[in-house]
C-alpha cells in the first residue's frame, strides 16, 4: 500500500497568518502550520498551495484530480468559505474528498461567517482549534473510507 | 457583408464537463460541444474561451469589445451566474451582445441557483436543453437586431 | 417517422400583443407569431391555443396529453408564470415535454417577475429574443431526446 | 360631447354582498349598489358586471377595450387584487383608465390583504366608505383628465 | 332527519388522478376514490364536482349554498390551496362547512406546498392518507355539530 | 342640523406643492387646492392646517377633537404616512374621523411609499387623483354614517 | 390476525384540557376524551400516555419502538408540535407509524402555531375536529398499509 | 500530572444509533461508539452519559463542572443543537471545555440542521466523520490550551 | 444625602390617557398618576413633562443632564418607542438613567409595537401594570447603583 | 383576607446565579436573592423553584394552579424565554397570574434574547434591575387587581 | 461671481458632541467644529443651525430654498438619517444640493445605522473622518458642477 | 518628515471608465482621473493599479503593506465592493489606513449596490462625486491620524 499524500489548501489572507488580526487567528505562520504538520505525520506525503485567486484555487483541485494519486484535501478556503459557489462546484466536481477546517471558531464571530457554501460538498468539517484544526483534519481525511 | 464571428465563452467548472456529476451535465465534454457549434454553424466564425478565473473572463469580454466586429457572445458563466456583479458589470460595459446559457434548467435545482445576478443585463437567457442550449444560443445571437 | 406537432400556447393578456405596451413587447402581434412560425418550420405541424384563463389553458394541456402524439408544447405563459402552481402542476402532470418562452427578459425587469414557478417542471426555458424566442422553443422541443 | 360611459366590474364574491360577512361587507346587495349609482349619476350610462373567473374579467376589460368609448372602468377585484397578476397585466395592457375600489379599508385587516397587485396600475385608489367607495369611484373617474 | 349529503369537490389537475405522478400521488383515479365513497358511506346522499377552474369551483360553492340542505364539503382544492385567496373568501362567504383534504402530507413535499391559504377559513383538515383523507373528510364533516 | 365642518391638514413637505417635482405632484399650490374646495363645496365650513411637524399635527388633532363640532379630517400625513406611529396612536385617540388622502398613486412609487402605517385607523383611503383626492376625501367625510 | 393496538400520546399542557382556555379547546378532559375511544373503538387496544416532558415523550416512543406490536400512535404533541425537533427525529426514528392530531384547527390561529416542525415525518395529519380529531386520527392509524 | 478525563455527552435519539435511519447515520450503535472510544485513547479516562432530556443534559453539565477535574466534553447534542438555548447557557455556564461533534455533514441536510445555537459558546465543531467525529473530538479537547 | 428627584417624562399622545382607547390604557388620567407618584413617594421630588414633539422630549432630557442634580427618568416614549432612534440616541447620550415604562403589555399587542428602538440604551424596562407600571418605574430608579 | 403567597419560579442555568458569566449576572447567588426576598417582604408566604426541565416548571405550575389560594408566580425562564412554547401555554393555561422577570437587559444583549415567546400572556414585564427585578416583580404580583 | 455660501446643518443630538460617547464621537465640540470650519475655508460663508426637531430641519431646508444664493447645504442628520422619509422628501423638494456627512463610519456600526433614507437624494456621502468629514463636505459641495 | 504616498487602487470594470454607462459614470477616463489627482496633489507620491482580478488586487494590498512607507490606500473596489469578503479580509489583515470611493451614489442605484462588505474595515467612504470622490479619498487619508 501506498503512503498517504495530503493537499493543505490555504485560501485568501491565509499568507497574512500570524501578522493578521492575532488576537483572533494567533501568531502561528503558514509555514509554521505546514512544518508542523509535517513533523506531526512523518507518514504523510504533503502538498502545500496558498493562493490569494478563487480560480488558483479550482486550477489547483483539478490539477490534483487530474494527477490522480491523492488520498485529500484539508481545505481552509479563507473567505471564499462564505460566497465562492465556483470553488463549492469545483470540490463537487472531483472525486478526490476535501475536508473543511477553520482556524477559529467561525461560528462564534459574524453572521455572514456563519454561512459555508462549501460545507454541503465536502467530506467533514472541522473548526475552532486554531492550527490543531489541520492536524485533525488530516486526521479526517486519514479516517475516510478508501484510505 | 461579413461572416458572423461568436466568442463561445465558459466559466469555472466548465472544464470539466463530461467527467463532472455526468447525471446532472452529461457525458459531452466541452471540446465536443464547441466541435460541434463549428459543424453545425459552418457560416459562422467561432472563437472559445473558458476560465475558472472571474478576472480572467472579464479581460476577455473588454479585449472582445476592443477587438470590434464580434457578432455576440454566449456565455455559460458556470458558477460566478449566481453572484459575480463584477461579471455582470462588465456584460453591461460592453456593446457586443450577450447571450446567457445553461446546460441544465438551473430553476429546477438548488434554491441558490435559481437567482441569476447576470440576467438583467444579457440579451437573452436560455436553459435546460443541454448542449443544445449552445446551438440556441447561438441561433439567439444571430437572431438580434443588427446582424 | 411522423411530422412533428407542436402545440404553441399562450397565456392572458398575450392576446393584446402588438397592441400592449409596445415598448415593451415590440408591435408584432400574436398572429403574425403564429404566422412566422408556420413559415420557418414548414416540417412541423403546428396547433395554437391563447386563452385569458387558467383553467382553460390547464383543460388544453389534458386534451393534449390524452389525444397523444404531440412533439411537445411551447408554452409562453404570461403573467400566469410567477403564481399559478395549478398551470405547473398540471405541466408536471402531462409526460408531453413542455418548453417555458418569454417575449422580454423577465429578469431584466420588476422583482416580481423574475420568479418563474412554472420552470421547476418545463424541459427548458428561453426569454428576451421577442418573436424568435418561440423559434427558439420550437428548435428547443425539436432537440429534446425523444424527438 | 358624449354622455359618459362607466363599467363598474366586480370580481369573486362580490355577487355574494349583503349575504357574505356582513360584519365587514354590509347588508347592502350588489345589485342594490349598482341601483344606486344608477339614480345617484344619472348623466352616466352604466355598464354591470361581475364574475368570480380571473379569466372572464380580463376578457370583459378587452372587450370594453375593443368597443371604445368608454370613460373608464370601476374595479373592485375582490380577492383577486391580492396576486392576479394576469389581471394587474391586462390593466396595464388596456387604455382606458381603471379605478380600484373597495368596500373595506382594506389596510385595516389582515396582511395578505394589505397588499394589492393592481394598484401600481391603476388611475387612482380608493377604499373603506363601504357602497360609498364606488360612488366616489365614479367620480373619480369622471376627473380623470381626458373626461 | 334527513340523509346528510356531502358535495365532494376537487381542483385543478385531481383529473388527473392515477395518472399524474402515482409515485406521490397513488394509482386510483378520481372515479374510483368517489366510487369508494359511495360504497363506504350508504347512508350519505354524494355529489361530485371536479375543475380546473377556479372560478366554476366558486361558482359550484355558491350554488351548494344556495341550493340549501348540504350537510358539508369536502374539498381538495389541489394547487390552488396555495395561492387562492378568492376561493379563501368564497368559502368564508358560505354557511355550508367545508373540509379541506389532501392525498398526500402536503407537510412533507416542497416548501410552496406547506402553506395554505384556505386552511384558516375551513373546519377542519386531513392530509396523507391517499383515498383514505376523502374517507375521513366524510367523517369529519358528519361529526361536526348540527350533523 | 348645522353646517358640516372639515379640517384640511397637510404633513410635511405639503407647502412646497407646486414646486416639489413638479413632474410627480403636479403644479397646483397649496393654496390653490385649499381654494378649490371652498368653491367646490360652499356648503362645508373647512379649517385648514400644514406642518412639517410631526408634533404640531397631533396637537392640532387634539385641539380639533376637544373643540368638538368637527365632521372629519381630511388628512394628507406626507412622509409621515410611512413610519409616524405616534400620528397614527393619535388618530386612533380620536374620535373625530379621518380620511387619509394622497395626490399621487403611492401605490406606484418606491417600495417604501408602498407601507401605510396610518390606513389602519382611518375611516377610509384615497389616492391617485392629484388635488382631486382632497375633493372626494371631503365627499367621503361626508358620506360618513352620523354626518 | 391480532387485535390493533394504537398509543394514544399527548404532549404538554393537554392534561389541562377542558379548565384551559375552553374556548379554544373545549370542555372536554382528556380522561373523557380516552374513555371515548375506548367505547367508539372495541375492537382496538389502547394506550394511554400523556406528559409535559418532552424528554419522556421521546422515552416513550422509544419504548412503544422497542416492544414492537403497536399499529401505530396518534399524537397530540401540543406546544411541541412547534419547535421540537428532537421529537420530529424521534419520530423519523422509529418504524411504528405516527398520525398527528389537533384538537382546533391551528392554521386558523397564532402565526407561530401554524409551522409544524413533526408533520414532515408524520404519516398523517388532522385537525380542527376537536375530539373528534383523535376519533379520526384513530381511523388513520387503522387505514395505513399493513395494518 | 493526572489523566485525562472527557465525559463523552449525548443527547436526543442517540440512544438510537445504528437503528435510526441507518442510510444517515450508519450502523454502528453508540455503546460501540463509546468502546471504541475506550480502546484507541487507552490514556484517556471516559465519562459516558446520554439522554432524550434537555434538563438532565443541563443538570449532567452542571455535575461535570461542580466535581471538577474533567478535561473537557465531547457533546454530540442531537436536535437540541438546532434549538435548545438553555444548553447554549448551560454551555456559556460553566468553565470545562466543551467541543461540538456531528455524526453526519448537518450543513449537507435540511436547513434548519445547518443552524446550531450551540457552537457560539463550544470550542470547536467537528462534523461529518461518522463515529470517527468523536475520535476527533476527544482529540481535540486533548489539544485545547490547558490540557 | 439629598432627596431623591426623578424626571416622569411621557411621549405621545399620553396626554390623552384616561380618554384614549380606555380598553387599552385604563380610565386613569395622566394628571391622577401624576398625582399618585406623589402620594405614593413623598420622599421624592418629581418633575413632570409630556409632549408629542420628539424633538421636545430630546430637548428635555438634555435640560435635565445639563441641570445635574437627577436621579433619574422614568420614559414612557408612547408610540416613540417603536421608532425614534433620535430619542434612543438622546437617551445614549445623557448620563442620567433612564428607565422605560409602559402601561399595558406591548408584547402581546400589534406586532409593530413589539420591538422597542430605546430598551437597548436604558437601565432597565417594565410594562404591563397600568399606572402601577409608573409606580414600579420609580423604585426601580431608585434601585439603581449610586442612588 | 390572607397574607399574600407567591411562588418565585426559575428555570434553566439560574441555579448557577453568581458563579455564571457574573459580568453579565453578578456575583449575587440565587439562594441570596430569596433571601432577600424572604426579608424585604415579611408580608408574603414564598415559595420557590428552580430547575433546567421545561416540563418540571410546567409541572409546578399546574400544582400551583390546583392548590389555589397563590397571589401569583414571580418567573425567571431564562432561556426557555426564547423558545418554549410549552411554558407559554402554561401559563396560559392557569388563572393565577405570572410576572416575567429578568435580572439583565434582554433587549440590549444578543438578538435571539430579544425575542420572549412567554411576555404575551404573562400580566407583566420587568427586566435590566439585577436582583431588584425580582423585588419589583413581586410588588407587580401585589399591585394586580384582586390581590 | 459671488463668495460661496453653505449651510452646515446638524440633527438630534449632535449638540451634545465631545460630551455624548466619546469613545465613539471624539471630543470635539460642535462649536469647535463650526469654527475649524470658519478658518479653514475663508472664502466661505457659512451658516449654522442644529436642532433636536425633524420638523425644524425641514423649516430651515425650505428656507435656505426661499432664500436662495446658497451654494449647497453640508447635512449631519444624526439618527434622522436612519428614518426620516420627510427630511428625505424634503431634501428631495428642494434644488439647493445638499451633502450628506458621518463623523463616524456607520457602516461599522449597529445594523440599524447602515441604513440611510436620505442618502438616495443627496449629492454625495462622506463618513468615517470625524471633525474632517464636515471638511471634506464644503470642499464636496465646492466641487459640484454649477459652483 | 516625508512626502506623503498614496496608492490609488481600482477594481473591475473601472479600466473602462469613459466608454462603460457614461449616463452614470461620467466621460472621464481613468487615466485621466489618475492624472488629475498628480496635478491636483504635488506634494503627494501616488501608485495606481486596476485589476479585474480580486485576487491580484490582494496580492497588491499585500505587496503595499510588506512594503511599508505607503501613507494609504484609495480604493474603488468596483462591483467587488458588494460582496468580495475575501477583499474585506484583506483590508482588515493590513494595517495602511483603506479610503473607500465611489464615483456614483451607489446608495442612489440598484438595491444590491446599496450593500458595501468592505465599509466596515474602511478607515472612511465617500461617494457620489464623480472624479471629485478620489480627490476627496486622497484628502481623506492625509487628514487620518498618523498622517
Amino acid at each position: 500500500m501506498n503512503r498517504p499524500s495530503i493537499l493543505v489548501m490555504n485560501g485568501p489572507n491565509l499568507s497574512r497568518l500570524g501578522r493578521r488580526e492575532p488576537e483572533i487567528y494567533g501568531r502561528t505562520t503558514l509555514g509554521e502550520i505546514e512544518e508542523g504538520l509535517v513533523q506531526a505525520f512523518p507518514e504523510v506525503a504533503f502538498g502545500f498551495f496558498q493562493s490569494e485567486h478563487e480560480g488558483a484555487l479550482i486550477d489547483k483541485l483539478f490539477e490534483v484530480e487530474d494527477q490522480g494519486g491523492w488520498s485529500g484535501v484539508v481545505l481552509n478556503a479563507g473567505a471564499l468559505t462564505h460566497y465562492s459557489i465556483a470553488l463549492r462546484d469545483a470540490i463537487a466536481a472531483v472525486k478526490v474528498p476535501v475536508v473543511e477546517v477553520h482556524l477559529s471558531n467561525v461560528y462564534a464571530r459574524e453572521e455572514f461567517r456563519r454561512k459555508s457554501v462549501i460545507s454541503e460538498v465536502c467530506a467533514g468539517v472541522i473548526g475552532g482549534f486554531g492550527a490543531e484544526s489541520y492536524h485533525l483534519g488530516v486526521r479526517g481525511v486519514l479516517s475516510l473510507p478508501g484510505q
